[in-house]
């Protein structure tokens, strides 16, 4: 984290934090805020961001939601998620839609009035690139929203799968992948030696493959 | 933990995770199984039970589950959380039935084949105590399902609230207790100085009145 700080990125932490609201203050306070330790105040992680679970609804999303606007920092709530079981219960029937439309719901809700001037809620979703019709319908949905789509790559998805994340200006997404950059040296039979040029190959060739499916 | 395993009790990480399939299969292993390190197996954590949380669906739980019967621990699925928030969620209506009961259900399909002798499999679920009535029939549609139960002192439950979380012979149900008991010190007004003293009496207070509602 120290050496991506220093080189300007983004850091996200993919806590997928979920719990009640004292529990979900001090994880918040400890992730993106302030914690007091002996008179001194200390900023233990830093992230720019985290993810978080909604099954226990707003009490475990609220604490996370105030350190954003205190801190200027990001929170991603899980509402479709890319792995292959997502379906069992987020796609549920909840009255005419499924579950994860509700979440999506929740989510818009607890956002009123957090859209900043970038024109987006601090307040995100996840959504898998793995389904890529559900991905754009809930950009329809959500406008305001900013999407993390996770699944390119080794989970399988492609360029194609998360365009529709993005919104018309080519903006409101930021697709990450991890295996297929960290572990890319696996696949050049060097044993690691060349750790630093596959990733880098790696991370280029899909910044090319994601800018093919932007609008210009 | 190192003190509370010394004295023999049963160490429960309430660590509510839920990720996809190989994050999940990473975090069991350094929670509940064993991971190498520069050639030597070691249990970092060693917990004697887990919690997660089941919004990925059974890819985040399975590896859980494995390495409950290949260590011989527990997991506890959430199902209804203690939390006021916890309706927004848990509650949506799918089909005939609640989330949280459909949640249970898929409890039960991947619990088959699990029981041990104690009646019990080792995948059980969160119920607060905080929810009586729910808590009461998720018994009797989970009979063979052990439940920890939160909520209890600080939260608000009482003994008569989570009475419906045991079954017939008095068994079936942990129920925890940890602000009412690590703070009991806050309420004795001596500035923690008795903080062993009033812990103590916080725990026996809360056994004799568990003890109440027990079937004798």
């Amino acid at each position: 984290m120290a050496y991506a700080r220093e080189k300007g990125l983004y850091i996200i932490g993919d806590v997928k934090r979920g719990d009640i609201g004292s529990t979900a203050a001090a994880y918040s306070a400890a992730y993106l805020g302030r914690v007091t330790v002996g008179g001194a105040e200390l900023a233990p992680f830093d992230f720019d961001a985290v993810t978080v679970n909604p099954y226990l609804g707003s009490d475990g999303l609220r604490p996370f939601l105030e350190d954003c606007r205190a801190y200027d920092k990001a929170v991603f709530v899980l509402v479709k998620t890319s792995n292959p079981s997502s379906r069992e219960i987020q796609d549920l029937p909840v009255g005419e839609e499924k579950l994860y439309e509700a979440v999506g719901r929740l989510l818009a809700e607890l956002s009123e009035g957090t859209v900043g001037k970038c024109g987006y809620s601090c307040l995100g979703a996840v959504a898998g690139a793995t389904y890529p019709q559900e991905l754009r319908q809930l950009r329809r949905k959500l406008p305001t929203t900013f999407f993390l789509v996770p699944g390119y790559g080794a989970q399988g998805g492609r360029a194609e799968d998360v365009a529709g994340a993005f919104d018309s200006r080519g903006g409101g997404a930021i697709v990450n992948a991890s295996r297929s950059i960290l572990l890319a040296w696996k696949k050049t039979g060097r044993d690691g030696l060349d750790y630093q040029e596959a990733a880098r190959k790696a991370a280029l060739a899909m910044r090319e493959d994601l800018r093919r499916i932007l609008p210009r």
